[in-house]
């Protein structure tokens, strides 16, 4: 490293510089669990610390790679000996609530599923969840604009931020803390810390939107006897249930009948055997009326041959029972080992050819080869799932070369929700044009032209 | 001008090379009528067209001006002998509509509400709609992140862009036509050119998304005897309706007495004494089930003392009668003549104390002076209109300082949906701070280095 021990250690305190085996007994990646390689890892009380940390790096031209929730999926937490890693985890703070403006504001630190629950408290909602909510962050959330399950009701995170502070690379302190829905006044600075993966500028506190509750969950698992028909349904749903569709998830039946049948690791709620499979969730209040609104649209997809089978949820339990089939990622992993994973997207109407086309490549290859598909389906994300008995790199390289290289003629995406990280950089060219790019490296240079922040990630 | 007509004629032929009276006649001010004062305007074909046109203008350092439907209000069309303008007026063709993804794909010069009509007549909407909607364009909407009256239900212009391809200063055609709700490769490149008003790349083309219709809007006007009751019915409709609530439009007794009372203009549907009305639209479907929640919602409200009198629109004539109060624009500016008005933003619950206080100093010094005040609430945008007998510059800048000055410390913006311009530009560092500005700056500079995209617009 450039900087020494001594100056990080004068600017935030021996106690929040780690070496050794503080630094390696942290995982950089979750499938993998490989350690972390960084020269030290530096813990800044708050964004002043920060800053100065930044200012001292800036001057050694000392490169930096930022650490939220080490829950991403594509090597982006990744550090070299070289690097020095700046941890959030002391800057956690749930800072205010504003119940009139609906508006949270908090440190980058702060884990998701705490400002969901700050926000519960007070009777209103943060809307944005996915399965690492226990242990991702606000910052991290935002720095790779984090998706999951609620989009198609809510949009990605970008959507949910209203202002934001972030720590430039050369120190200096940027704070949009915006409060409003409405903030036209020159150009949206957020918006290019929001999804740019830590390369841009260190993300250190937020203003988030809060959304009224929607206490009355409608869920339902249903059956789908071919492609058309799933269209069909997701247009049917969305306009029926008048802009309160939820979540529209989609297991292909590869997916539904690995867990319940192959692992029977759950009890299928419905017998494996259509094509496809969708939970289906709806989000309003007035319990009543919305139940009685989800069994009539369910009803009229029946009537239209939208659906051929459909379980509804009575329960909170039965509720949870529909969804752990969808989340079992577990055992999605455990039946496909050795497993390569993939996050995608492209428009939904080619999708059926898409990992048909797929399917048969991988068999025609590795004739035990499986793929795996689910997704949301609304948002126009599939994950994908390969085995083809190796995760070897010439393999992954093989298997990323058929699931990603059609994407291209698709005007799909090699990441939906995941981000590039390192993982996909190769990759990056695929979905976007070389002026998409230049301009990228445009924007790289303005903001950090000795290439500190999380160096090589996204673009090299 | 740089370029010369004939340089121009050659690339888009003579037809499209507007001179003269052709140039003079066009209003480039809604409000005053204002010439347009371009040495010309050039109407290319198509991104090509335009492409070809940058690159001469780049050669040369020509600077230009774009212009969409001239409903701007800030004076971002405004352009001197020197500068060419680009009329977008050419490239108007809604060139997609995918109903499986929900997407539609239209060229800049599209007029809003001929892609609100291309959407519905696919059986899906889109929901961004203000008062400009037949002459606006969706360049337009993006370039100044156009707000409007549903913002609170479906965000501003930046949440319906997917896709967008725009022309660089130098010209560079940056295509980003992405059409997923999902799609993180890399740098989002298209929200810089959302809101920016041009200056730092022409938008040519988008994909927006597409909701799912809500046929049944439900609309009341209530009144509401002090402020807390306002931002109490306000959470209350929002956890109501479980996230079905459209608008929340906010009429101060000042706006709502001038409209019915002192120019007689509309009949009021409720007599004029109370502090605040609002007009309240619930989106939804099943006409019967939405109906019945909205009218218990009320009845909880009037329970809470939230509200202390109310109508509900029996027929789309009535509610549209409603509306025509909150829309009578003309009626405001005609009772208020000459009137300045004003387009603000600031945290929900500083609203009242910060009305009060700038009527308190309008009369301390001009005692004839008259406020009225109406608005987005929920958006926290208020729009404020003003009458000292006067619009001279002298006025106008005493009164935009009593207008702008307090939002410093409250964290509002002088701009909630009408953007920056030439008009707000001396105060922008009002409501940005210096390392924002800085940024805006570094930016222009990476993205239009000789100043040939709106120059002067926001930034000097």
């Amino acid at each position: 490293m450039q900087i020494t021990l001594e100056a990080l250690r004068a600017l935030v305190g021996s106690a929040h510089v780690l070496t050794g085996d503080d630094v390696t007994s942290r995982r950089v990646d979750w499938m993998t669990g490989a350690p972390c390689q960084a020269g030290a890892i530096v813990r800044p009380a708050d964004t002043e610390q920060l800053a100065a940390v930044m200012q001292a790096c800036h001057a050694l031209k000392q490169p930096v790679v930022t650490h939220g929730g080490l829950t991403g999926l594509v090597h982006g937490a990744e550090a070299s000996p070289a690097e020095l890693v700046i941890s959030l985890e002391r800057m956690t703070a749930i800072e205010e609530i504003d119940q009139v403006g609906g508006t949270i504001t908090v440190q980058a630190g702060a884990p998701l599923q705490r400002v969901q629950e700050a926000a519960n408290e007070v009777g209103l909602q943060f809307p944005l969840d996915l399965g690492a909510r226990g242990s991702c962050t606000i910052g991290g959330n935002i720095a790779t604009n984090a998706g999951g399950v609620r989009v198609i009701r809510y949009g990605m995170m970008r959507q949910q931020v209203l202002g934001l502070e972030a720590v430039m690379a050369d120190g200096r302190v940027v704070s949009s803390m915006n409060r409003m829905l409405k903030n036209n006044a020159g150009f949206d600075l957020k918006q290019l810390f929001i999804g740019s993966e830590g390369t841009l500028g260190i993300v250190t506190r937020a203003v988030l939107r809060l959304q009224p509750p929607t206490p009355s969950e409608q869920t339902a698992l249903v059956a789908c006897h071919s492609f058309d028909a799933l269209t069909g349904l997701l247009s049917h749903m969305g306009k029926a249930l008048g802009g309160g569709l939820g979540a529209f998830e989609v297991m292909w039946q590869n997916h539904y009948r690995l867990l319940t049948e192959t692992l029977a690791r759950h009890t299928p709620p419905i017998p494996p055997e259509h094509p496809f499979y969708v939970i289906i969730e709806a989000l309003g209040n007035a319990e009543n009326h919305h139940a009685e609104q989800f069994r009539e649209a369910l009803e009229q997809a029946f009537e239209h041959d939208l659906i051929v089978d459909a379980v509804i949820a009575q329960s909170s339990t039965q509720r949870d029972g529909l969804w752990a089939i969808r989340e079992d990622i577990e055992g999605l992993v455990k039946g496909l080992a050795p497993v390569l994973t993939f996050d995608v997207s492209l428009p939904i109407a080619d999708m059926q050819r898409y990992t048909d086309a797929l399917e048969q490549q991988l068999v025609q290859r590795w004739p035990d080869g499986r793929l795996v598909v689910f997704g949301h389906l609304g948002d126009g994300n599939l994950h994908i799932s390969v085995s083809v008995g190796s995760d070897a790199p010439e393999e992954r390289h093989a298997v990323e070369t058929l699931v990603y290289e059609p994407l291209k003629a698709l005007g799909g995406s090699v990441s939906a929700e995941h981000g590039i990280g390192l993982e996909k950089r190769p990759w990056l060219s695929t979905c976007r044009s070389q002026a998409e790019i230049e301009l990228m490296h445009t924007l790289k240079q303005a903001f950090d032209p000795h290439q500190l922040l999380n160096r090589g990630k996204i673009l090299s």
